[in-house]
């Protein structure tokens, strides 16, 4: 089995009916589902830092005030989210929960924002991971670009053989990240409370403001600064999503998970929070604000200023680095996840292609998950492996399905409510009921402070994305209810055609036409012809005679082409055939050239391709390849004998 | 005939009674086919100033000599492609004329060198003529490679339109530019008589040598600067290519067009590169030489500082200006003559495929058009539109195809002086001979300095991609050669075979299924079959009643697919038939929807299209589509009904 390159890489076909092998308990549920909330520690803090310094040194001490209100947002989507998992133990999903409270318009559009936020969750963590790299080995900088390439290519792989090997794979950065981190946060600790100080590199530069800081530009610089923390809170709602694959009780495992995931991550997002502010990093969008940073050198990630000011460089800030690069590149693993999961959920709906809703052999939806790499690659190219630009795109539409999945988990209290008596029962309803309003009123309002503070900066693109994806969705869906209806069989039945007129094109007499003519007798047509359309007629008298001396028993028709056209006259043909007798059905043989190599496949059957697809057109007509195998197609044939990647 | 968009951008279908009708007189063939080498003055002084420039000032006082040498080679290869026209008055391409006399090999070296040159001709005309308009208008600087593209796509829709109408269009720009350049030179020359000084924006510039000036080195800088140099050489060799295409005495009027040519490329190179020592213009390759030059200005080419300086600005300045970028762009014509017809009769000969070979239907080779207009766009995006490293790239290729080119003219007049017993004839054929011997040495010598200096600029692209190409014609060669052995008529003949056995592969019971089981019966096969796969158990069991509950009048048979495979057990179940009886054929029918919009194919027919591919590897079995045409398909028929671009 393992002698195709794939079975190497995604490991052999596993049987439907292991699909509950695949569940997951707690301790590797955490780094499957959680890796990307927790690591977004690693540039949330930067992100304050980052805005807050346009407006000059001064503004720089908000940033405990905005870390404590991202914090207390945090608090706020996390408890609200333990409610989705009780709620929904089948999987909460944004797209499900806001369909079934809200209808199917509030559920497309929680799935368009998700859908975006997925793939640029990839984009952003792959690409921030490879940021802890270059901030270790400066001199990697340059291939930034390839490094994430790399990473994305390296997660799908790992995702096609599966959830459960992915668990594991992941536990070891998830887990070495959180120990590393509370590791640095230790040291630090004590070394304050030995009186040492600690200073960043950049504690040095001088810090440029570029932007006003009159009374409301000041609070308008501090919005976006917390919209930016924000991203703090992306991938939490990834839990709610994934209650099916935890093992039983799987509702409150997956309340659990989500309650420690909420606890480490305030705890490294503050402690982060607070030796910035300690060490005195400074950060800026534009490297020309930082007076004193030499000219062509990169600014290095707050993180690894941090670390480098805590740990002085050695073996443990090289962990630092290692850990943050490593569960930031596996965040992406959160929408490895997700992505697929919500597509096919969206494909059995007829929202999207419905080879999305197939799990691949490795019971994974792998056509979701190669479509999720390509886009998530095509980001990082356009954008240059830039953890800046990208960012400015991310996070409205995690608050978007944030909003949209808690106001229908409150609607969902609602109708709950209506139909428990019992006394105990409408207490813990009604608790959750105000949890999840005060979540959707909070990611509400910070949705719009999004929108608002970073409309400007590149967020416009997703505002499009969005809504494109929400009509496209529809009009696939529209489609597909069209041509079921289309489709559905008919009260009289279907009638047998009267006859079968064959028809075979010819250009050359050789063994695939000669064949072609055998195969075309055996269903012993009514009526057989044998065509070829004279382009130049040198050649057409050519085949003329050697029809005739080698006695073929089928007549030689030869149609005109004063343009060249060889398709045209053939149709015209076929058209005058059905005219004569409408009830009759008209067999075009057509004989193809198979072959081992993609390339090879170009240098054949150009002209039976374009004829067919014409033929398909014509109402009572059918198109028969008669596949003529070149020694090379065994080969093929072989390798081939099991299903390619992504295509299943 | 004009309800089609091809129509409208590429003009109705010509008979192929018409290709006659498509010669040039030379006052037409002079733009078609010698606008590169006569545009090629726009740029070639300039790469020589702009290599000098390395070396510091000083370096600029070797620019006369460097452009005597120029035109001293340009004077030789000129008489020497004068011979060719006489010797092949069917088409002395490069490519043919090596085949003939230096073999296969040496021809398909000089066609890859030629196919990678008519690709790099379009790219770097194109972009300096986007040059030439930013030097006049800065403003758009930042659209270069957006109007670089334009203008592909511009030169690709007349060029579909067929030759002679091409002819016309490029006319006017090409005899404008020489007019506007013979005006320059003229008011240069009365400004100068008059004892006016003319000084160019950049000689106030200071310039900072970046390269060694010791001996050797300076040495190698001017060698550096004449290979730049001789891109006024490029595009010489199409007349030779284009002489069918000439009116009768067509061997006369191509040579006497050459001449032509040459005489007005000499004179104008001449003149450009006076004056640009005159008004001492200066350019850098890395703006940063210039001491002077505003920080972010873009340096302005060197013809636009000269006419800046001649004229004043005004609307001489701007005439300049716009005929320059239109012969530049236009230039990229020549190369619109050339490749396809150089592809086609390589196709011919079995090196590239087939269908590269094919007229459309306005009697020009549309595939060739639009695969040269692809790559050159690729090439203009990758360099980002910039002159200077594109034409780094080129004239390896030219130089390569000039002295195989010529070599073989010299083999040639070896063959014909055998066969010359008059005297009066083998003269001239020494004559020929001699200067073919010239040429053959002059582009040699040159066509080493070309490699050897700019190797590391960007040439090693060139020396890489061109063996690459060698070995993929080789490669089709062979495949052509191999898959038409096997596939001609064996003496046995063919037997037929014994039964057919219909095979219908069922998913779901609606209309286009069911028509597929009646056209299945409609050919009366020996055997027929319904099958199913088995991966979702209750949707199995609810088409078997629903099966048995229709009373159709077809077996249905269930097959396991414990890996959730369609494709597979159905293989399995058609090789069993084919194990039972041999001698058999399967006939294996698929309903296929047929849909009006791309997207819609998205949506369909996916698992059918699987299964098709896969069944072609299998022998004895035909695939039958039964299509079923949707009610979106009937509006893109008609649109179809004509044979869209470049597919012919």
């Amino acid at each position: 089995m393992l002698h195709s390159p794939k079975r190497l890489f995604v490991g052999r076909a596993l049987r439907t009916d292991r699909l509950g092998e695949t569940l997951l308990p707690k301790r590797l549920a955490l780094p499957v589902f959680c890796s990307d909330p927790l690591s977004s520690v690693a540039y949330a803090t930067e992100q304050i830092v980052l805005v807050l310094g346009l407006g000059g040194l001064g503004m720089l001490r908000l940033t405990p005030w905005l870390a404590l209100a991202v914090v207390a947002l945090l608090a706020i989507v996390v408890a609200s989210y333990r409610q989705t998992c009780h709620a929904y133990p089948n999987g909460g999903g944004a797209y499900a929960v806001s369909r079934d409270n809200l209808g199917v318009r509030a559920g497309l559009v929680a799935a368009s924002a998700l859908l975006v936020d997925y793939v640029l969750t990839v984009a952003v963590s792959v690409v921030a991971g490879v940021a802890a790299i270059t901030s270790a080995v400066p001199a990697l900088a340059p291939h930034a670009v390839g490094l994430s390439l790399v990473s994305v290519v390296l997660l799908t792989v790992v995702n096609l053989r599966g959830v459960r090997e992915s668990g594991r794979a992941f536990a070891v950065p998830t887990y070495g990240f959180v120990a590393i981190v509370l590791v640095l946060l230790a040291v630090a600790g004590v070394r304050l409370a030995m009186g040492q100080t600690m200073t960043a590199a950049s504690a040095a530069y001088g810090l440029v403001p570029v932007h006003g800081t009159g009374g409301l530009l000041t609070f308008f610089l501090a919005l976006r600064a917390f919209a930016s923390g924000c991203t703090a809170l992306t991938g939490v709602e990834a839990v709610s999503n994934g209650v099916p694959s935890f093992e039983e009780p799987k509702a409150r495992n997956a309340a659990a998970t989500l309650t420690i995931m909420g606890a480490l991550a305030i705890t490294m997002f503050v402690g982060i929070t607070a030796l910035a502010v300690a060490t005195h990093v400074r950060m800026a969008e534009n490297p020309a604000q930082l007076v004193g940073l030499p000219a062509g050198q990169e600014q290095r990630t707050a993180l690894s200023q941090i670390g480098l000011a805590v740990f002085g460089g050695g073996p443990a800030f090289y962990l630092l680095q290692g850990f943050t690069a490593a569960i930031l590149i596996l965040a992406a693993n959160t929408a490895y996840n997700g992505f697929p999961v919500l597509a096919s959920l969206l494909a059995r709906d007829g929202h999207l292609p419905r080879q999305l809703a197939r799990r691949g052999d490795r019971l994974v939806f792998s056509n979701g998950i190669v479509l999720l790499a390509a886009v998530a690659a095509v980001l990082v190219v356009a954008f240059d492996a830039d953890v800046t630009r990208l960012i400015q795109l991310y996070i409205i539409g995690v608050f978007v399905s944030f909003t949209l999945s808690q106001a229908g988990m409150v609607r969902h209290w609602i109708r709950e409510l209506r139909s428990l008596p019992e006394t105990r029962s409408r207490r813990r309803a009604r608790r959750s009921q105000a949890i999840n309003a005060a979540g959707a009123s909070a990611t509400a309002v910070v949705l719009v402070l999004v929108v608002v503070t970073k409309f400007t900066h590149g967020a416009w693109i997703v505002v499009i994305a969005m809504p494109l994806l929400y009509v496209l969705m529809t009009r696939i869906r529209r489609h597909y209810d069209t041509s079921d209806a289309e489709a559905a069989p008919r009260p009289g039945g279907v009638t047998l055609p009267s006859r079968v007129h064959a028809v075979v094109p010819v250009v050359k007499i050789n063994e695939p036409t000669l064949r072609t003519l055998a195969f075309a007798r055996a269903i012993h047509p009514d009526d057989l012809v044998a065509i070829t359309v004279r382009v130049d007629p040198v050649e057409t008298d050519r085949l003329s005679t050697e029809w005739a001396r080698r006695d073929i028993p089928v007549a030689l028709t030869v149609l005109d082409s004063p343009f060249r056209e060889i398709t045209e006259p053939l149709l015209d043909h076929v058209r005058s055939i059905r005219r004569r007798s409408p009830r009759d059905v008209v067999c075009v043989f057509v004989p193809e050239y198979v072959v081992g190599h993609w390339w090879e496949a170009l240098l054949h059957n150009q002209t039976a391709l374009r004829l067919k697809t014409r033929l398909l057109f014509q109402p009572g007509v059918m198109v028969t390849s008669v596949p003529w195998q070149l020694a090379s197609s065994h080969a093929a044939m072989d390798s081939e004998d099991r299903d390619p990647v992504g295509v299943g």
